[in-house]
């Protein structure tokens, strides 16, 4: 095999544990994925939450619970003058640490999925307006925003792999 | 709703054809991961692939089509001296570019989902070895590492939200 495209050390380390599929596990969900969609994007009230994304309440209820348990939401009390008290759904920072996992999706999405009539939805900074782009850099201050510069090695975690199928296929 | 923590100006904007949903539909399925963990790691042959995700050979091999249909693998030939002509997979541009989406599931789940040994894989920059991270940096060049500081708003595709609680539920 060459090395010229992909470097394979940590070809042979176990993925037990891997922690970009505990990622994708939960934003992997479809429902938790709306869900997440929607308290991103500013929604926090149950009775909205369940409007814009068309899940039953069964269903959002599970969910909203999973995500509070996930530590992905907080719920936090209101009370607006005249009525009775409510709670809300807000991100943890946690949740709100999905933020570069959302704008990497979203530029990856952006370039190969999107519309003739350009992206739905961009980033853009607070303070001045312009647009966000996520960039790969390394400690030592390099921008790699070729993918074949960026190998992948194990980590302190890392343990070698004992391949088992039959465990992977029954997972 | 105060807008104190997020911007909701992106909140009335339908979410058809959302990017996001679309790159999470092809990450988000579990069989397809376990095969891009494997080709992103430098993992090409199907023997190879089939024994490391111990996926069925029909569910690899229709994924595999799904991939490929998809554009994010290519099939390339070839051929070990004395041996038959074999065929490998290899990523394409399309699938290479998926290396920032693997980076910050990697890192969000390194910071929160990871055991007590630390992360199982690092990426390192190829011409100084020190690790990559990924920085949300705006156009303007700030970096933008606070979430709060990074508003969604609606990109040149964006249209009005017309709610369809039922289509969505149908969905």
């Amino acid at each position: 095999m060459d090395t010229e495209v992909t470097d394979t050390s940590a070809a042979e380390w176990s993925t037990a544990g891997c922690t970009i599929e505990a990622a994708l596990n939960i934003m992997g969900d479809r429902q938790t994925f709306l869900i997440l969609r929607e308290v991103l994007t500013g929604k926090r009230r149950f009775s909205e939450i369940l409007e814009l994304t068309g899940l039953s309440r069964q269903v959002l209820s599970d969910r909203l619970v999973k995500l509070v348990d996930q530590g992905l939401l907080r719920r936090h009390s209101y009370q607006a003058p005249g009525s009775r008290p409510r709670e809300e759904y807000r991100l943890t920072e946690k949740g709100f640490d999905l933020y570069p996992v959302v704008l990497a999706l979203l530029e990856w999405g952006n370039r190969y999925e999107c519309g003739p009539e350009g992206p739905l939805i961009k980033y853009e900074h607070r303070d001045c307006g312009a647009e966000i782009h996520l960039v790969p850099r390394c400690d030592a201050g390099h921008d790699v925003t070729e993918p074949r510069h960026a190998l992948p090695r194990p980590g302190p975690g890392a343990r070698p792999r004992v391949t088992s199928p039959v465990t992977n296929a029954a997972r």
